[in-house]
């Protein structure tokens, strides 16, 4: 069960567990692929499993912005797929040949639909998640704003 | 029920609706006044009724960058109440004599064990709000690194 150690599953139980790896479905990816694209129709949820997967939004055409470098077995990601509307935020590239867990959205919606206990711990780790996302981005923002302060000062 | 139309309680049916208006409180904020502080503990979530609130974030001392400016009645804030670790995550001030509701957490989380649906429905608003949030501050960051891109190419 060590590759169901990410944020989205924090706080379940063993047997819990149980039954989300048994609707998880292992897949391999080469070096150098993109999984998904930002924009994209948000249909399942990914595990790194083995590997190294970069996460990257769009600035403008010809450059992207690396958000992420997920490397450690368990880190989640494209849980997007999860939340209304249901399209993935960033692109993920391989950046290493990966060893993926992949869950359906239709499936993990499903037993959520089933365990109440197991659909709350989720869904708040996800409102969490976003949240804790959010303030590290604001905060990248303030750094800029510092630095915009700093030039008018001088 | 005019006040609960805001983000939060999408997808709410009318008497899932009055169950909520029934823990609301409802009090009254002078102009120029301090509602809660970034990094507080939350305890409470707010619906705007009257007024005009800003949201903002502190970047250095004596320089706080405005986030949102809320003056529909029906708005939300102080949401992070419901999530872990329970601080606000921006301070929230009167830029009007305001009406406001307050929602107690333990209220509030209460009802939502009572009821799986309506707890469902608040949880996935909640990952889907803060998520917004994200594209939204991560579309600013864009800005920045456009700006920055420019004067490098110039």
């Amino acid at each position: 069960m060590e590759f169901y150690s990410g944020y989205l599953f924090k706080g379940l139980s063993k047997p819990q567990l149980d039954v989300v790896a048994r609707i998880a479905k292992e897949c391999s990816v080469e070096i150098g692929n993109e999984i998904f694209k930002e924009g994209e129709e948000a249909e399942k949820l990914f595990i790194l499993r083995k590997g190294a997967v970069e996460l990257a939004t769009t600035v403008e055409k010809g450059f992207e912005l690396p958000i992420a470098l997920l490397r450690t077995p368990g880190d989640i990601f494209g849980s997007s797929a999860l939340v209304p509307p249901f399209k993935y935020n960033l692109s993920a590239y391989s950046t290493e040949g990966c060893i993926l867990l992949t869950i359906g959205q239709t499936d993990l919606l499903g037993l959520m639909n089933e365990d109440h206990a197991l659909e709350r711990t989720v869904l708040m780790n996800l409102a969490a998640h976003f949240l804790d996302r959010l303030k590290e981005t604001r905060d990248e923002l303030k750094i800029h704003f510092k630095i915009l302060l700093k030039s008018t000062r001088s």
